[in-house]
């Protein structure tokens, strides 16, 4: 088992990075600007891109403190895996941690997904400290494989 | 064992990427600006920071192919890992995959170091496509921890 590691810092209060992070406006606002379905715990998060997407079970929402989804259909190698969000106050942040874990092997999709989420982390936090992320598709395009 | 991955595809020659990672002129323009040392097989390159820094080994040069260095002094955690460097052309592309392998735990500083990677591949995409990255001081600042 392989996991992909993040950490930011968000210069925000706690709520409004959980916000962002647990309503499905604010997952569309960083993330993917075509995200639907039901951001309740039990419920199913669809997000879309131009090739396809993920749909997460959400299974925890402790506000303040984490978010936890299962992913439940999309790429083979993310079918099975836990996307988990971690997060505190520290000084003048929100410290972020991320992990999404349980890869099977650490085949190359994985890398190109951990700078992806590595960016999309990046329009996490410029979305809740200026009101601007850079969702899909205005995504910061890293490879051939986008 | 635990390790960082990471992917970038850059519209370049692979000569042009390979010199970008295998010369301390090139590393000086996306990582930090105070790059010092031998980037030859068995030299060690001093990559300095605001607060500390890296040496690293020069294991392995393949010209458009690999490289390869193992740390050799920083923080704890980061001794005995190792930061490989794999290019391959793909279309019009250099695809870059990156591996810092052999953490022993993935402690939050992990998380940091993860993110932080995406940010320095990121600059190293910009300056070889466009001629100007974005090393330390100038680097994208991520967290609490820089």
């Amino acid at each position: 088992m392989a996991d992909i590691l993040h950490r930011v810092g968000i210069r925000s209060s706690l709520d409004d990075a959980y916000q962002a992070l647990a309503t499905r406006d604010g997952l569309a606002a960083w993330w993917t600007n075509d995200t639907r379905g039901d951001s309740e715990v039990g419920g199913i998060l669809e997000f879309r891109f131009a090739k396809g997407g993920f749909d997460m079970k959400v299974l925890e929402l402790v506000p303040g403190t984490r978010v936890l989804w299962k992913v439940v259909d999309g790429p083979k190698e993310w079918i099975g895996t836990t996307i988990r969000w971690d997060l505190r106050q520290e000084s003048d942040y929100t410290i972020v941690n991320f992990k999404h874990e349980g890869w099977k092997e650490p085949v190359e999709f994985m890398h190109h997904c951990s700078t992806k989420w590595a960016v999309f982390l990046l329009s996490l936090k410029a979305l809740v400290e200026s009101g601007r992320g850079a969702p899909h598709p205005r995504d910061v395009k890293i490879d051939n494989w986008n």
